[in-house]
């Protein structure tokens, strides 16, 4: 008598319609290495209208969550409608009805994860939510398992395709931000409105939930520092490919000593480290482990199929564990509930980092000195100086890359700079990483 | 009252130094995740007089592998003596007695993995391979798990270090094969016989290994094709780049039809894929699933910390089955013992691949005609030719690159090809690969 994992999916939109396609075009494979058939037992979306390319028993379709919260049939409920409301009421009755859930919520996950965690812990449930993380990167399982004999000491990500896309062709193609936005949008990588995804938002998400379950820790998302990539010009693509480097927008999570080293900016990335190869709509992961080293994994960040292959992997994880009645077998937040702490967020000001910044100057003898002894008064030292020759009307580039420093000195050292009569137009910087 | 998952190691080489040294510094860290403690009662080697530069108390050392198979103590028995005799035996016998086992063992698991699993099965006991290809790379546990959804479709792996590392320099320096290997085997990065590494030894053993998770197959290991890389000369590595591409040992194992293509042979990669970039000893391995598209995970594929650290990753895993009493949660192959199929192997001369033809020949008019000639009679068009300006005592280097071709083809060409008078010395060739 073959076995049966019941699920129900609440969001019939691009990733729901990747998880039918998935299971109907794998599933017989996924059966001979489950032991069981994951069936899909009912779909509840607010529209059931539209054709999604996919072949679905109508039966099965409703417009009712309810249906599938309260059947006591369902063993697994994937949440991909997406939002906070009523995400979070669903998963939460779905938890308290004693379902397993899937979902690719990150934004959910980020702000309202402790709550979930906890629920699923007290009721004995799992919670799967590998695909709010690089789409069909296995970062999170990986994070919670393969790794788990590491103390995790960093992870750099490219974790948002949208941006990746558009820095890689202001990299490539010598676009502005706003052509390079403009081409994402028409090619559906970018929203009409993408202040989610260029200015740092999803990306903060996502490396709140990785910090969570690398340093066992909780993490305030609203306490994640943000910077987008909307203020990138051709001049800085061009110095960093100078200097060796390439801009990528960056989510970063450090440990340091008690404190927490968490980010999101675009930096400078050294050519050496394969992570600045990641082109496109990509994502990578890179973690640094203190016995694993370095591993970096990478793949497709978004997309229906990519997506979906992350949660079809969850709903197989969590049918392997209920036919084998080990349910809790891995802590929802890779640690022990009782382990989990409250690292504070180390604030931006008092993180060291290298240094890119770039000037308009008027063309003058002694414009360099200036800046430099203004530099060094703050604590800053000089690694390497690029001028530009040709003037423009906003006066010309001068860069800067400084060795390690403080950011609140460069802070304090550009707001004396940027006062000065020989600047242009206010000067811009941006953090290097040589290290993975 | 805290639990003890209670181990015991066989072999206190460098990965068994690395495992001692991984549970000292984690051990307070894996409690914390796991639950549990992951004691070490015992450490058995031949040699247990050597300092391993780690503090151990010498009470646990023993030159007798039966104390640690025959304790009822001991959940988990970690095999790191490596070679087939009498690893295997120990293994059998640890697993006759209920034990799990660990090992990193690829030799073994690649000839003898398939009594090795089915005497896991019938026995109920786990088995962790992890450390087993790719070192730190969670590849083992991401093809079992986190791709299960996927019905794979490829796989491209540099899986040895110590090639990788050569190859590298021979790209980088300009250095020659030989002097690149003696370099390797000066840092320890090459054995002092290193055939294993540069023949395709180790590779295949690591691929025929993925190959059976990926495809749920057996792999007759001698029926891997390999080729080393003591053939290449600067004049590829120069030749490789000016077509844009570079040079690697490349693992693969396609699945085409119901035969399985595996292979292992130095690859000319295009270097817009990523995998390209990937240098030293690192490894990488690239798999390519119906749903997830490519995914490409990075890492350090050999050293005692790395290695470790997938040593006690599966530990861990296994820890967490024997907590929770999920012992079988995985099917050790991935695949259903009664779902585990025999492919046949595709035989070499079918595969079909972009070739690269490297010629010396002499500098006469007519020369290109008379080449181009017979390989259009084998059915073989061309992509692209360079030549080579300057003369060398070998005759003048000419090279080809062509579009898909049969490996049969290509072969009896060049057989018809370098019986020509104009031939200076017998042709060389590279398989070419453009996607991931």
């Amino acid at each position: 008598m073959p076995k049966t994992i019941t699920v129900g999916l609440i969001g019939f939109g691009t990733i729901g319609t990747g998880v039918v396609k998935t299971l109907q075009m794998n599933g017989e494979l996924i059966t001979k290495r489950l032991g069981a058939e994951i069936r899909l037992k009912k779909i509840a979306d607010l529209d059931i209208e539209t054709d999604r390319g996919v072949k679905v028993d109508p039966s099965i379709l409703t417009t009712n969550a309810e249906e599938i919260l309260n059947d006591p049939e369902i063993d697994v409920i994937i949440e991909l409608m997406g939002g906070y409301h009523p995400a979070r009421e669903f998963i939460l009755k779905g938890i308290e009805n004693g379902k397993s859930i899937v979902t690719a919520n990150k934004a959910l996950m980020a702000k309202h994860g402790e709550e979930i965690f906890e629920a699923a812990e007290a009721k004995g449930v799992s919670i799967g939510f590998e695909a709010s993380v690089g789409g069909a990167i296995p970062v999170i399982r990986t994070i919670k398992e393969d790794f788990a004999a590491n103390e995790i000491l960093s992870i750099f990500g490219i974790v948002n395709g949208t941006a990746n896309y558009i820095l890689s062709k202001m990299s490539d193609q010598g676009e502005d931000f706003q052509d390079a936005l403009k081409e994402a949008q028409r090619l559906g990588f970018a929203e009409a409105d993408p202040t989610f995804d260029i200015e740092g938002h999803d990306s903060a998400h996502k490396i709140a939930l990785l910090a969570t379950l690398a340093f066992g820790t909780r993490v305030p998302i609203d306490d994640v520092y943000m910077e987008g990539i909307s203020k990138i010009t051709q001049d800085d693509i061009h110095f960093a490919k100078q200097f060796g480097y390439r801009i990528k927008l960056l989510a970063i999570a450090k440990q340091c000593g008690d404190s927490l080293d968490i980010r999101v900016h675009p930096t400078m990335i050294s050519v050496d480290n394969p992570i600045s190869n990641i082109n496109g709509a990509t994502n990578a992961i890179e973690i640094l482990g203190n016995a694993m080293e370095t591993s970096m994994l990478v793949g497709e960040g978004a997309g229906s199929l990519p997506t979906a292959s992350a949660v079809v992997g969850d709903v197989i994880e969590i049918s392997r564990n209920i036919l084998t009645g080990g349910q809790n077998r891995v802590p929802a937040r890779s640690f022990l509930k009782e382990n989990i702490r409250t690292m504070p967020i180390k604030p931006m000001e008092e993180i060291e980092s290298e240094y890119y910044l770039r000037f308009y100057v008027v063309d003058r003898p002694g414009v360099l000195s200036k800046i430099s002894g203004i530099l060094g008064n703050n604590n800053i030292s000089i690694g390497s100086v690029i001028q530009k020759e040709q003037k423009e009307n906003s006066g010309v580039p001068l860069v800067i890359t400084t060795h390690t420093a403080m950011e609140r000195n460069i802070r304090n050292a550009l707001a004396e700079i940027d006062k000065l009569d020989i600047i242009k137009k206010e000067t811009f910087y941006l953090r290097l990483e040589k290290e993975g």
